[in-house]
Formats: structure tokens, sequence, C-alpha cells
């Protein structure tokens, strides 16, 4: 009998690339799929398969039957509505921070470490964040074949990693600059981003058009970013090699959906 | 007696900054100034501590008088003029990549390697590329500090290290896509530049607006670009350590002027 299949943030950008690639893919046999989301999401419509699916509110009750769920929505919401999932009978997948580093929920990339997701004493399967996912499949068949033993990477991170507030605020601050043609110098950008009436709050520490911050997350230990750390302990975790040194720089760059990394 | 400078390409993008900096750094006591230039910039006035002065035009009698030239001009030129300086009597500092890694020509970091400078056997002093030049004071003192066995360096390169037309090309794309709003994914970059009627030519080998390029220079032996080979050969000679293990990653970014580098 074909599964049946929960998308957990069917309305977020993730969820819609996930049901994008579901209509690609027609000869995958999934059973039934469920759109879940928030109650301001609830009842919309949306194409799966050439069918339209309703959406429905994410509650205790919309995972009855479901044999995987796909969670792509905040830490918090998974934190909560993982367990809940599982309590229902699903194997949950999830994209969020929010058990990656539990000890008791295998964090799988299916080209490294496959296996790892058979042993799952939570019922949780977690994936890394985007920038460690995408160097794994190349370090990892590295490591396989030679064994690693240091990892120094550097990375190149779009503004959609700081979700839709830091793609728009790119837009609008390209929008802001790109008038000013030739002048736009070094510390000019700042004060065209003033002129144009953006705002001082920004999803980025310093302007990011026309310009590379060389910093994403928040602070921690030893000076490193959480982001840093992400890199750090999602790929010992993945590896299976708990005390591999690992030097990370994270930089943000003015992209708004590639990811670039130099390992 | 203070010293007669002249600046070999005062009219460029380089020359500029040289005489900004001697303006705003009077205490600095040089003698006679003289700024030379092609042909077509002779006769320009330039400002110069407080007096306009006239730019002369590069010849073998420009430089009689001369104690230090300082040069910033293209490859060939430098090849071509800074030996005429020196048998007139200049010693000569050039910026330009043609004696870099001549083993009669010293190439030197003032906070690194000082002490090579006044060893020169053909009057020539050379200066990094600018992407070894920006991680040299630090690399070099924590080289002093501890010894330096292997170096991997990611950088991110601004559109200026290809020169004006690379500037030029930067706005061009950015004008392009700026109009795009949120409609500009990925490969949606390349049609929004044909549309906008840019060339196909361009001093990058891909779209660098809302992009990174992780190639700058010409293709080299096993795979490196010319700008990584300058990082490696320029950072064994300016450390004294030939036989360092170097891995460059030179990625362009779109940026007019900054450069960065995570080492």
């Amino acid at each position: 009998m074909a599964a049946t299949l929960a998308i957990v943030g069917a309305t977020g950008a993730v969820g819609t690339v996930m049901i994008d690639i579901i209509n690609s893919r027609p000869s995958v046999p999934w059973g039934d799929i469920r759109l879940i989301a928030s109650a301001r999401s609830a009842g919309r419509k949306i194409g799966v398969r050439g069918e339209p699916c309703v959406v429905v509110e994410l509650t205790a009750a919309a995972f009855d039957g479901v044999d995987i769920a796909m969670f792509d929505v905040p830490d918090e919401i998974s934190e909560q509505w993982a367990p809940v999932a599982v309590a229902r009978g699903a194997v949950v997948v999830d994209n969020s921070a929010a058990f990656r580093m539990d000890p008791d929920v295998p964090l799988v990339v299916p080209e490294v470490n496959p296996a790892d997701a058979s042993v799952r004493p939570k019922g949780i399967i977690a994936n890394p964040n985007c920038t460690t996912l995408s160097m794994m499949a190349a370090v990892g068949a590295l490591h396989t074949e030679f064994g690693l033993t240091e990892l120094v990477v550097a990375s190149y991170q779009a503004a959609s990693g700081a979700g839709r507030p830091g793609v728009d605020r790119l837009y609008a601050e390209l929008a802001a600059v790109a008038g000013k043609g030739l002048g736009v110098r070094g510390g000019d950008i700042a004060q065209a981003l003033a002129e144009a009436g953006l705002p001082a709050q920004s999803p980025f520490p310093a302007p990011l058009a026309m310009n590379v911050v060389p910093w994403a997350g928040s602070l921690r230990p030893d000076g490193w970013s959480s982001e840093e750390l992400k890199v750090r302990n999602e790929s010992r975790k993945i590896l299976g090699i708990p005390d591999l040194k690992v030097s990370a720089t994270c930089v943000r760059v003015p992209v708004v959906t590639a990811h670039a990394l130099a390992v």
C-alpha cells in the first residue's frame, strides 16, 4: 500500500518547492498527500498531481493515518508538533534546527549516512541546515575514500537564508543603490539606504547590497557565529567524527537563492 | 635632501588614490612630485599639496632626477618602462605583476618583510596583488608567532579587480535586474541581462549581479585559476616558505571596491 504523506508548512517557501517536486515526479508512488499549515492558510487550494488539494489546519487529528510527515516550519513549531505527529503514528522528517543535535534523533543526508535513518528512538529524522547540506555529498565521499581529519570551509550564503524578510531587504537595498550608478562607493551604500528611507532595522548586521557580510546568525562562545557552529556540529554528527576539527567562516553575500561553499 | 617622487599612471584609478594619500599626509617630507602618464593624459593639471601639477608624458627623460618611481600601469608598460626609470637613477616600486616572481626582484609587504626591500639587484621592488596583500599582515604575524605549515584561503573579490570594465559591467547588470523586483530568481538573471540589451561579452564568465562567480582570471595547470596561483606563489615568496602548501579559492562577488578573505 502506498504511503500517506503530510507536508507541514505546505504554504511556505520550502513547502511550495516540495509540492513542485512531487508534481514533477509523478512516478513516485505516494498514496494520499495531505497539506498542513497554520489556521491562517487553512482552506486554500493548491494543485497536487493535477488535482486541487485543500490545505488543512495543523492539529493533532491532521496526522491521523499519516505515514510520513515532512516538516518545514520554525523551530518552535517543530518542537511542539513533531512529537504529536509521532504519537499519531507518523515518522517525522524535520527540516528545522529543533532536533538536529538531539542524540536520539538521527541527522541524515541520504548520500552520506542513509542507514542512520533506520534508528530513530523518537520517531523523528532531522536533516541539516542548508550550508552543511550543500557540502556533505562531496565531503562525505572524500571522507569515505581518504578519511577526513580537518575541515576548513568558507560559505557564500544567500539572503534567503534569513527567510522572506532577508530577501525583501536585499531587493529593497538593491533598488535603493541601483539608481546611484557609479557614485556608489564603500560607505556611500549606508547613506544611499538612509536616503531611500529604508529602516535601520535589518535582518543583516550591515548593508548587504554591494557588500559581503562576514557574519550570519547570533554570537556564540569563543567568537563563533551560530551558523558557523551549526556547520561544525552538524558535520561532525553526519560524518560520525565527533572530534573533527572544523573551521568555518560563514559569510552573507548579496544573492537571493544560490549557496556556494569553498572547502 | 627630500626625495623626488614620480607617480607613473598618475591619472589611473590607483594613481588617483596615491595622490589623495599624499595630499592627506602633508607631514611626509617629499621633495618634488612628478605626475607621469600616457601621452593622452599629458598636460592635465591635478592638485598636489595645494598646487596644480601638470601631468607629463611617459618618456625616459621624465625620470631624470627622480629618486623613487611608483608604477601603477598595465604589466607590459611596467615591463618596458621600469628598467628605463632604473637606468635614469630611480628606485622603482611596481604594482603590476610583471616582476613579482622575478628572483632578482624582492616582493615586499612593509608589515611582513621590509628588509627584503634593501636587496634589489634590478633596482625594482614589487608589491603583491591585492588578494594576497590583504591577508599578509595577519598571516605574516601568525607565521612569526606560530610557524605556518599550510594556508587554506577563500576570497571574496570585487568587480574592480577586473578594472574599470569590471565595475561598469557590474553597475550595468545591477541596473538591468533592479527593476525586476521579486521576480528575479536563478537563471532569470541571465535572461534579464539579455532583455536589457547587455552584450554577452563580459569581463566575468557568468552574470555577476545577484550571483557569486567562483572563477577569477585564466585557466592554469591542474585546474587552478591565475588568481589562485598568484595567491599561492606570492604568499610563498613574501613569507619565505617556498614549499608552503596553499589551497586558494578565488571568488568574484557583486561588490565594487571591497575585498574580503576567509583564511
